[in-house]
Formats: structure tokens, sequence, C-alpha cells
């Protein structure tokens, strides 16, 4: 029987956000040994990009405290993107030292939760990826950024499409590689993805669009296949769905890495990822973490069965 | 902000199937009050229709023994359909005694799948459904016909299109009130419901569909969006999310009514059920069962926060 044929040019890109969404939000801390790991088993899999480490305040999430060991000791595999999450020139001089291939910035759609979480208003936030923006582009690396909460907020509640679009509009002039729309705390359904994406296009015309999703009400997968289907060509994922959500702190995290190939492969979307590898590294890393992680593949099996 | 419109008719329908297709496939046994509870509980959040009980085989589903108890203690309210599983007409016999008002038989889609579950083969499997619908309608209830396996099987693996239809169009000669998909195992995906709901509309013009999805592989939400997207408007759900796959013991069962109404919520599509009162009564069946459910809300919260 024929599959639909999605309408993607070339294969869909799986950014691996694992070793920095995923372990940020776990409350087990690994060994810098374990997350470039991590990161290799990722690119062992055929992630052609991974959200690797960020440079943010290590008093302040120092999970990420490493950041430069672990940069220092991943092999660094031909043809592949290792990026660095950044939040000020600061940051950006630790990320453009320790060698990322691309910086991205993340400003949050709303004031409260932009000045709880990183103690700047999203008019300063935008500056400052103006700034860290220009500057990384000069030293030679990629620049996207990431609107967060982009679906809603833990302390505002709805968030209108206006204000996420204005923020894409806006730091559209910065000339980032892509602009990402984050559903942070998992509350957004396809016909938003919908309505944001349209206007995303419009906002940021012949900007890349990427989607960043967690399955914290079971509305993850469903974000991103209709992301899939609207043309977008980046998806953020995490090997085994972990990094929960730390406004429910007992709900799963990003959509899974595993999870989501599997539904793209069932479709015929190509994506350069091999299942079994990515259900492997999730196996491992459940064993580094010392619990199950949230991704079904490894617990239901792949279908049809292999080998 | 608008939310994009669903092209429905009125309301779109959940069909509460905690009581049948999730309880039979827990290994707790709930007693006979507490599974008439159950039912009162989904009916009291607005459900309008519930799969209560099966009339099966007792040896080989003994959860589903104390079908006769449940339906004469459970209280019946005006407006609801109690709907009651058979695969035979000595089950039929029972169902009508107890007064149900649907009788629902479930053809399942492969030949080993079919003789491995219901020691018959589809044809034979079919010709009962002939009889039974007769029988039923004659008797003055509501006839439905699932037909199980539809996205894949257990033992034969895929399981093309065609079969599937051959089977709807089959099954749609003795009148049936609806026929239903059912992703048994959880393998399907949202290009797979997009061609064999075209596919069913063309083969049983006229025919309600109803799309029954499990969540075993995290496409389960995927899938019922897509269904209410392309105008299907009764869609099956659990409790809790109850249910698991007996070939895949560790995975998670039935799409979780909660989750998948706080989905529809959210899109602004109307169902009649309460939200609050469907987490609570998620929260009352855990309790019951002695173990967390696979339903994500009650862990995550509603969005925007109520109260």
């Amino acid at each position: 029987m024929p599959h639909i044929a999605y309408d993607l040019e070339g294969r869909m890109e799986i950014l691996e956000v694992g070793p920095r969404d995923g372990l940020q939000n776990e409350p087990v801390v690994l060994a810098v040994a374990d997350k470039v790991e991590l990161i290799a088993r990722a690119v062992a899999a055929g992630a052609r990009r991974v959200e690797a480490v960020s440079f943010v305040n290590p008093k302040l999430v120092p999970q990420m405290a490493d950041a430069a060991e672990v940069m220092a000791e991943v092999p660094r595999q031909e043809g592949v993107s290792y990026s660095g999450l950044v939040l000020n020139p600061r940051g950006l001089d630790r990320a453009l030292a320790a060698g990322v291939d691309e910086v991205n910035v993340v400003v949050v759609a709303t004031e409260t939760f932009s000045r709880r979480n990183q103690n700047r208003g999203v008019d300063d936030m935008l500056a400052a990826w103006a700034q860290i923006a220009g500057d990384a582009r000069a030293a030679g690396a990629r620049t996207t950024v990431t609107i967060a909460a982009a679906f809603g907020c833990p302390f505002e509640g709805e968030v209108a499409a206006e204000r996420v679009l204005d923020i894409a509009r806006r730091a559209a002039e910065a000339g980032p590689y892509e602009i990402a729309l984050a559903d942070t705390i998992g509350v957004g359904t396809p016909d938003r993805v919908r309505v944001l994406l349209d206007g995303l296009a419009e906002a940021a015309p012949g900007v890349r669009r990427r989607c960043h999703f967690h399955n914290t009400r079971n509305t993850g997968y469903a974000n991103a296949l209709t992301a899939v289907a609207l043309g977008v060509d980046t998806l953020d994922a995490s090997i085994g769905g972990i990094g929960g959500c730390p406004f429910a702190p007992a709900a799963t995290g990003n959509i899974a890495t595993e999870d989501l190939l599997y539904a793209l492969d069932r479709m015929g979307v190509p994506t350069g990822l091999d299942l079994a590898s990515v259900i492997a590294a999730a196996d491992w890393l459940a064993g580094r973490l010392g619990k199950a992680v949230p991704a079904q593949l490894g617990r239901a099996g792949v279908f049809p069965a292999t080998g």
C-alpha cells in the first residue's frame, strides 16, 4: 500500500537535544564521559545536529557547568553540527572558545517567564540575541533562535500568536539561520501549530523553521507530525524522551527521538537515523539515569518486527 | 486567537471503552461494584456511549465473567447507550438478556490473529456478524462492527488496506450503525489513518465511521486527531488510558479519555465531557487498580490552570 507522500525537500532532520534540554532537566547529573558517550551515540545513530551543551550561569544550571569539558572531549565527526545554548555575550565567548558549530539563543515569549528564567525582559533578550547573532556570525558560527513558551506560559497562561510572531519578526532582523517555536511546557495542539507555523512563514520569510515539542500532555507527537505535514524539516527530540518539565515535575519530557523516528520511518519520511541504534542508546541512557525513560518504543518493540 | 475550525457536524463523541477494553487487559480484576462505579463516573462526566462489558467465553476472559451482574447493577441514564461486545449468537443472547442498548462485534483483519483470538477465520466471523446484526436489530439493539488489527497484526505484520476495506465492504452488507477501525496493537500512523478512512468512506458509504487507537508507540493521539480532522465523529478512549496491549505487556493501552479531551477542548471541539470529572475518575481508578495510569493530564495538570 503506498504511503501518503509528505511534501518534503529531501530528508527530515531530527535535532538531538537530549544532551542539553534532556539532561538539564533530569535530577541525576551524568559524568562528562557519559555526556560525551550520549552525544557520540546520537551521532553514531545518524544525528547530524546535536544540541550538546549550554553555556549559561553554572550557579543556576549546575548540570551544564562542565560544558567546555564535554565539548573538548566529544569526538567531532565531519558533517555534524554541535550546538551550544547561550543567553549572553559571555556565554557566546565560552561557546566559541569551546568550538561549537552553532549557537542557539532562547527568547521567551512572555515577560514574566523571561524575567523569571533569564532575569531579563523580552526586549532585552531580543537585543542580546541581535548582538550574539552578529558576533557569532563574525566568528563563523551558525546562529539560531528559539522562541520559548510559544504555545503557553506557566505564569501568564495563554500566549497570543501575534506576540510570538512579533518576536519572530524582530528576531529575524538579525539574520538567523533558523527560528524555532518551542512548546516549553507541553500544552500545544495541532491547530495552534498550524497557526504559528503559517504565521512564522509570513513573519520571517526565507528563514528556516524548526519546532520543539514536549509530550507533557500527550500532544507532542501529534504536534510534531502536524509540523512535518506543514513542511517543517527540523524537529527537536531527545533520546528516550528524557527531560521532564520543571513546571510539571511528574510529567514526561521532550518527544522521544525513537518514537518520532518510528512514526517517520512508518510514513516513509527519510531521516538518516537508525531506529535500532537510537533504541539501544535510550536503553543505555536509562541505565545511566537509573530509571525507565518515557519513550515507548523500547517497551513496545519495533513494528513490523525486524531481524 | 481564533482556533482552526474543525469540520464537524455537531459535537465529537468519545466512546468510553475503559470498562471493557481497558479493564479486560488489566491484571487486577475489579469487583462488580467498582466496575459499576467506573461506568457511572464516565456517564456522570458526560459520556453518552460506554462499552460497558463483553459477553465472551468467561473461561477465556475471566475479567468479564460478571458482565450480566454489572449490567444489572449499573444505573441507567436516559440518553446514554450501554454497549456490550459479542462474538457469537450465544453472546448476543446474553447481551440482550442483560439489556444492552448496542452490541459491538469484532472482526479481526487477519486470518492468523482471528483464529488465535476468536478460534475462527475471517469468513466465519463475517458470517457470525451478519447473523448477530440481523438478530440484534430484530431485538431493537444498535449494531456496530469493529475491524481489529486494521493497522497491523502481531502475527502477520503489515496488513494491506485493501484487505481491511474488503472486510468493511462485506460487513456493511449487514447494515451496521457504524464501522470502527481498530489499531489493536498500536502501530498506526496518521498517513495510514487517512488511507483507511478515505477507503472506508468509499467501501461503506453512508455508514458512520469510528476509530479505536492505542498509544502503544506514542502515535495514538496523532492518529486520533488526524481522524477528527478527517471528519470522524466518534473515537474510543479509556479513562486513565488503562488497558495495555497483550502483545506488548510493558506498553501503555488505549488513548486516555482525559488526554484526548484536553486536546479537543483546547482545539474548541465540543464533546459534552467535563475534563475535571474525567481526571477525578482516572485518579479514583488508579487507586482501585493500585497503580499509576498512563494518562498524562493527571500528572501534568490542566492548562490553562482553572479554579
